[in-house]
């Protein structure tokens, strides 16, 4: 393995996010329980938010006008503009939540900065995840960010070449197997898994894997035992 | 002059933008009519864009919400759910708008093609600007697309980091003098302005520019007497 650089996910690889969207969606859940259940409702915000995820993209803007759209259809337009105004003071609180790094994500950044180039490569709105990096006071460990439109083989083949590297230099760390994992073995590069205890629906798969350039830890300070350092 | 990058800014540099964005103020200031004047209407339209600035950043999704947050205020929460659906589909026909590429754009590139690494530097949604040159089909003149969350000095200093490449072998083309060329000049960097019929008032600056890394062309086609190809 001649790696030159180690790209990580950010979100609920390096802090915490899903859990606040899933805050977010139970507010709206109460806000919305005359119209469907809990579980329907989620189920609509679903529908739209990848019914929209060509025009939207990831990140907290579209899903804010989602959620918008849901509860407009969900209530047949007969919900108070007091909702609509809820919904927006929600996305603006899910976008200035505060960073609470993962465990031993510090310690393994200390480590291996230096001896790899490190970069952060991310779905979501550029502006977040920039604002992300900041306050989680991870920036100096990382030679920069890539906020990505998607992650998928062909978005890696443009990331390696910005990056000037061939896919086996290359290593994705990540707690999506579909997004971080799959597509970087894809195409040749190293990946490795830290599941987080919460996945958003969209980012499941139903199979395992196996393959020579990948592999699953627990914890993110397990990947160090792949590294002499 | 040894200039190795040259970067071109995209939405009304590249190809028309802003007459879209000033269509849908105005058919959102006649669905608000009832409320305010047009003028009114879009002065609390760039009143809340700007104040959500650094909570959206630019591009198309947050002036959706800004529009939504602006509704509501503007009409005093009295407004009907309807409007906020127009809202939410105006948005996203401003996000499926065709590209109207500006003249002499295509031919500059393929002039300019080969001698220089030319990239697109563009503010906005990710994907919105990636999906615009996709339709645009000059991707392929480009060595990648720069997607900035601000136009700032740091922003260009971050830029020509990651280019690998000094200030003063950047050169940056386009319609606002304000995020195009005066942090471009502040870095040391060149910078060429090519006036678009319509600025958006966010980007207008009401002095003029001289300095002996700046130039100002009537036509994108007129950057061509700089070079000797």
């Amino acid at each position: 393995m001649s790696l030159k650089v180690i790209a990580f996910d950010a979100d609920d690889t390096l802090w915490v996010n899903e859990p606040y969207f899933e805050e977010v969606e139970k507010k709206f859940c109460g806000l919305m329980g005359d119209f469907l259940s809990h579980q329907g409702l989620a189920q609509e915000v679903f529908k739209t938010q990848i019914r929209n995820l060509p025009l939207y993209g990831y990140g907290i803007k579209g899903y804010i006008l989602s959620m918008i759209e849901t509860a407009l259809t969900v209530s047949d337009k007969t919900l108070s503009v007091d909702a609509v105004e809820k919904i927006l003071q929600y996305g603006k609180e899910l976008i200035d939540k505060p960073i609470e790094l993962l465990d031993g994500v510090e310690n393994i950044l200390e480590s291996l900065k230096g001896k790899y180039r490190l970069v952060v490569a991310t779905k979501g709105d550029l502006l977040d995840q920039q604002r992300k990096l900041r306050k989680s006071g991870l920036g100096h460990y990382f030679h920069h960010i890539e906020v990505m439109s998607d992650k998928q083989e062909t978005d890696y083949l443009k990331l390696i070449r910005r990056l000037d590297i061939k896919a086996d230099e290359f290593m994705m760390i990540g707690n999506s197997l579909k997004s971080d994992v799959l597509p970087v073995l894809g195409i040749g590069g190293h990946a490795i898994h830290i599941p987080f205890h919460t996945t958003w629906a969209h980012e499941k798969i139903d199979h395992t894997i196996e393959h020579v350039n990948f592999k699953s830890f627990e914890k993110i300070a397990d990947v160090l035992q792949l590294f002499t350092l």
